[in-house]
């Protein structure tokens, strides 16, 4: 395997390590673009949320939440913005499942929710053609 | 309760319904900014996932995953960002939790991703400070 994350789960690869569990590995971005930007990743293999296993996952979210929380009661942050790619057309990069978080402080400038300007869809066609019965 | 959100899963603000379950209901967002653009929230209110409750977390990124699949195994994309701010200083401008899913496709010309320039961190000091024992 020439997986990246998985070598770096492995300690072939040094990584700026946040958090780990049993199933859960997070260190420092080293795109170092914001400020404490973090990668959680499952420690098991998986392409992204597409494939992933339920018990990666549900452990994935559970320690997402729990960096989050660390990051807001312990770090003086006072928001997270949580992101995930998921597909090469979804401008994923590394090929292992992995959420994002950037902790967030009152001005510090960061332009972080994609929203963009307002198309003029035709919201109750797409509903119709994308709902889950 | 004054909650937007809350209203619509009650019916009193009409949506454009993609999913609902016990726990979860999914509509597009009416920003209309991108094509497919969806709102996944919990029934049961909460701000984000600060203080979300356990319950309401895990069906809510159950859901996530759910409409994420069908929109890439059933409705013909490729891929899918999802995204939660989480708190007003992470930009969230509605205060009852709620993750985006954008669904893509390739040459969607979309950029979701908020890659952005490298900084001169010192991200072994940083780790330091935020790492969680």
């Amino acid at each position: 395997m020439d997986c990246i994350f998985c070598k770096i789960i492995k300690g072939e690869i040094p990584s700026y390590k946040i958090y780990e569990d049993n199933f859960v590995y997070a260190f420092l971005d080293i795109a170092s673009d914001y400020y404490g930007h973090t990668i959680v990743i499952p420690k098991v293999h998986s392409t992204n949320v597409l494939d992933i296993e339920s018990k990666s996952y549900s452990e994935l979210m559970l320690a997402i939440k729990k960096i989050s929380k660390h990051y807001v009661n312990d770090c003086n942050f006072t928001g997270v913005n949580i992101f995930n790619n998921s597909g090469l057309d979804a401008e994923q990069s590394v090929m292992h499942t992995h959420f994002h978080i950037v902790p967030r402080v009152s001005g510090d400038g960061y332009k972080i929710n994609p929203a963009s300007v307002k198309q003029n869809f035709d919201l109750n066609k797409i509903a119709n053609e994308l709902k889950l019965n």
